[in-house]
């Protein structure tokens, strides 16, 4: 398992809530979405660049262009889990997020998956624009890439 | 019950869907919130100021300054229910949003709450500050004050 | 643009709320998943076969196993989007339905998606159990399969 | 400020996540009611009464019938906050809980309200009705009653 400040990756533990729950008394899934968008959120910060400082200083914002998931296990109200998010894949403007979702105290897998997000820039012929642009390489090398 | 042409009510049928409910099978409460803050919008809207266009053309916003609601019976997944809002207080700066959760079908009580909203506007002189400012006259009227 | 009667198909009109945008102003992603499984239920809803009623009468429910979206375009408060649901996969025991989100007015398109479902029962010689069972004829007729 | 381990206080640092927040770029005010529930929840979880277990081994629930909330300054994408819960008032069949919302490194106040929930139990000749029942005298002793 992932050591907590391997650089690159992100390890949050999460109590899962009463109100994360459904009838089935599982997690209502898109709950992890809301956790892997979070995942990002704390990888991109814990890198050094939180995302509101980045929009606001460099004018760069990671608009999330596709999603996956896939289930092996369920998630009940009151359980502990671990949902850990590092870059797996760099390509010229976009790059993906792996996401993993296990129990905390012992391993058990939930969920997986991966968000693949582009790199964008507000054009500044076009206020109103943006335009995928290569991640920068201090943020790149900041994320393991 | 509210005609839903009424001047300054506003009325919805929404379904109570599999994700808004919890482990007890009934509705998770904070999205009656979620359905009061809809209602407020809405109610708005219908009387010709939609919140987006208040903000973007003449600067005004209402944010939430206070907020109750009790509960008398619960609604659970399937359930068809009716959100009914309404200005029920005017202030100088402030006024109250009253809120009723209804079964659609037999018009059985589920919840009502109302909310306490300011008028603000940006302050011309300071573009970060904000200050209470008297409903306008305008607005006041088509929403039946 | 599909008949909103067509057999196998659902299609609902919602209006993207205040409280379901992001501070970037357009919808926060994980309310799309929200939508799909909305659809899902309304899809079988409309079908003649609500999920509680399936789970109640025949013991049967259909657990996520996997899902995926892609994004192409933003929307943002305000905005009407038509969510259509059909399957578009019938396996052994399981089933994929697809979702598309588009803007009601435009059919512009703002979101494709698929989940990948299973049919399963309660195991009765293990109350606790469950296990991969294949899709009852009649609700396969019915959803078009 | 509470001591973590009070007797009869639970208290949280929870960080402002981009998805709690709304286009006004500040909390969306349904999640203070999402974190007052988790409150109530981690209050009776930590005094040594799991609400699951109170459920599955007593028999007994504690629905809510009333909630409210005050907010006095917001909270935006990325603030530390402290949620701080505590039982205020001890009727017959009814508590009140109060929460309290907090900037964890100032203190400064964002939100107070307060939960009022009335102790139920399964009535044995009825196994679809509910009863109020007095708040067994160990778990009050627990909360500090």
């Amino acid at each position: 398992m992932a050591d907590e400040n391997e650089k690159g990756v992100n390890r949050r533990i999460l109590t899962v809530e009463f109100g994360d729950c459904d009838p089935a008394r599982i997690v209502f899934y898109p709950n992890y979405f809301r956790w892997f968008d979070q995942g990002t959120h704390h990888l991109f910060a814990t890198a050094g660049f939180p995302l509101p400082q980045l929009a606001g200083e460099r004018g760069l914002t990671i608009p999330l262009v596709g999603v996956r998931a896939d289930f092996s296990g369920p998630a009940s109200w009151g359980d502990e889990i671990a949902v850990e998010s590092r870059i797996v894949r760099w390509g010229g403007k976009s790059f993906d997020v792996a996401h993993t979702v296990t129990h905390a105290q012992t391993g058990a897998a939930i969920a997986e998956g991966s968000e693949t997000r582009v790199c964008v820039a507000i054009d500044p012929a076009d206020p109103k624009g943006i335009k995928g642009v290569p991640v920068p390489g201090d943020i790149r090398a900041a994320l393991g890439g």
